[in-house]
């Protein structure tokens, strides 16, 4: 589209809506108006943004008779099942963070670097994959298309801001001393290792594993591919690392794997173990890329592959590949 | 043995021997004499224990000219490899904890739980596994002995306190801001996930991740199942998670797998996730058992199952380990 266009970001003073700011105004996205919404609760604060108040509005169902193009939402999976319709209604194309509209076959689920033309058949809403799902699918495609996927199975070591305030708050106060009025965990997460994400399915699953499952299958468009998980919180403020471990069905050598890797859309190739260089957390927080590194076979199984993906959360897994999908919005959408 | 047998902590005053000092006294475990033995550094310092101070004594070439049934070694390899032989000349049992003897085919590697009468062959050296190996062999061996183990992916959240003081420094410093000065790690460690323990070898694994993998062989004595390892260093002071990937021979009911784990020697069955029950790292430390829960069908593979493992890793991982196999020397000692 030629004009600029009119953004709404609804959850507008959440962890992930906080940064779709940021995110916006590092990558200059280009905006008429734009519009923050938020719950009742925080509805009314003022928010500066690029030299400019805005007062936060409160998300109604009359939000949306406004000319919007694009709303930005994370605010929840009941906020987006019945604020995202609405929209939609109004012609608005919502990229919806919650997993409310995730696994539903009318709305497409999109990491940008890896199936960016599932965003054509969007009816209003697309949805932004898991936050651990992402990073692994911005790995997981170039083998994919190179030599094909038989099984993975991931372990995660996720971080405490992917629950919003009240993770990080549980991790600060852990960090005190302070572990009697836990906030987002059934346990306390300072010197601890949670594995518990979400809540539990009747399959003795997570409900985060069962995403990263389900969720590989929709965005590499591919069934068969055989997936486990394991995830895992870990005390660690920002960004997810994950293990996994992966069979591919067509034999390899490292160092073709390491250059598929070098030229992938969204991935930083870190891995020169001799110099102590691998993806880390700490240096993943608040850039928006995909780190892979620790890559090597594995000797256990044919066409066998372990790799180290890491990423920001709150970035790449959430605000960024949001972002990332209203900027191919921008290209295909009518004036 | 009918009496009590004369014992040296050799490597008395680190994070392992100190332990194996605290294991000692909460199991009565019986001596006559006891030797505290440590570098030349460390040696003259004086350690109270059961209300007796005992001065520490420089390791050297004499120490074991007195009479020593037993020795628990945990002061490195280096010094293993110099000192442990020259203690089994003088008809000492070192049980070593250092990685110097593990995969020597003349020395036992034993877990008490799993390979007991492997203490039978020892020609004056035992060797103790290394700590991420022992927990998982708790929970491996009673599926090995049902189901066969086909193949095993090991990814695992290791404790600071497994890097010693300089470790538990490192976590501790990075908390209270500092990252400048590291003891143990490449990297901080506080906030972070380090997928480096132990140095790195030429195909691309770390030492640790090679170990899990051989010892793994060696402890079940059988070489041909497939395993594969990757090896985290995370931001908790006490305690090993491990997130196993277990391939069966075997069909198996998730209901007899659980009574396997809650009948299984050594190990508590800690899965009831409806109410968040699950092991947890802040639990284990300070206990000696191995902590099995998260018990579940993997989905992805023939026979596969999803197992969590915590263990104390300075405890069941490394002193208690060696004491449970000073324990079961004691049986079968001559008087």
């Amino acid at each position: 589209m030629k004009r600029k266009p009119n953004i709404a970001v609804v959850g507008a003073t959440g962890v992930v809506g906080s940064t779709f700011l940021k995110v916006l105004e590092e990558r200059d996205f280009p905006y008429e108006n734009l519009y923050l919404m938020a719950s009742a609760r925080s509805a009314g604060k003022t928010i500066n943004f690029r030299c400019k108040d805005y007062v936060v509005e409160e998300l109604n169902e009359h939000s949306f008779d406004k000319p919007i193009d694009i709303a930005l939402f994370s605010a929840g999976g009941s906020t987006s099942a019945k604020y995202a319709p609405i929209a939609a209604e109004h012609g608005v194309i919502v990229v919806d963070n919650s997993s409310q509209w995730r696994m539903d076959e009318n709305v497409p689920l999109v990491v940008p670097e890896v199936n960016p033309d599932d965003i054509a058949w969007n009816n209003g809403i697309i949805a932004n994959p898991n936050c651990s799902t992402i990073q692994a699918m911005v790995a997981l495609k170039p083998l994919q298309d190179k030599y094909g996927i038989k099984r993975v199975v991931y372990s995660t070591y996720q971080a405490v801001s992917g629950s919003g305030m009240k993770g990080i708050n549980d991790l600060k106060n852990g960090l005190a001393g302070n572990n009697e009025e836990l906030q987002a965990y059934a346990h306390p997460i300072a010197g601890n290792c949670l594995p518990h994400i979400d809540v539990f399915m009747d399959n003795g699953y997570t409900k985060e594993e069962m995403k990263m499952i389900n969720e590989t299958h929709k965005i590499l468009g591919d069934d068969d591919i055989k997936v486990t998980a394991t995830t895992v919180r870990v005390p660690v403020f920002d960004s997810h690392s994950e293990s996994i471990n992966i069979e591919l069905e067509k034999p390899f050598e490292i160092e073709d794997v390491m250059e598929l890797f070098r030229n992938a859309p969204g991935v930083v190739l870190q891995d020169d173990v001799e110099n102590n260089v691998y993806p880390l957390a700490l240096d993943a927080a608040g850039t928006d890329e995909v780190y892979i590194g620790r890559i090597r076979r594995d000797f256990s199984v044919e066409n066998g592959l372990n790799i180290w993906v890491v990423a920001d959360n709150i970035r790449k897994g959430a605000a960024t590949n949001a972002i990332q999908i209203a900027e191919k919005l921008l290209e295909t959408m009518p004036d």
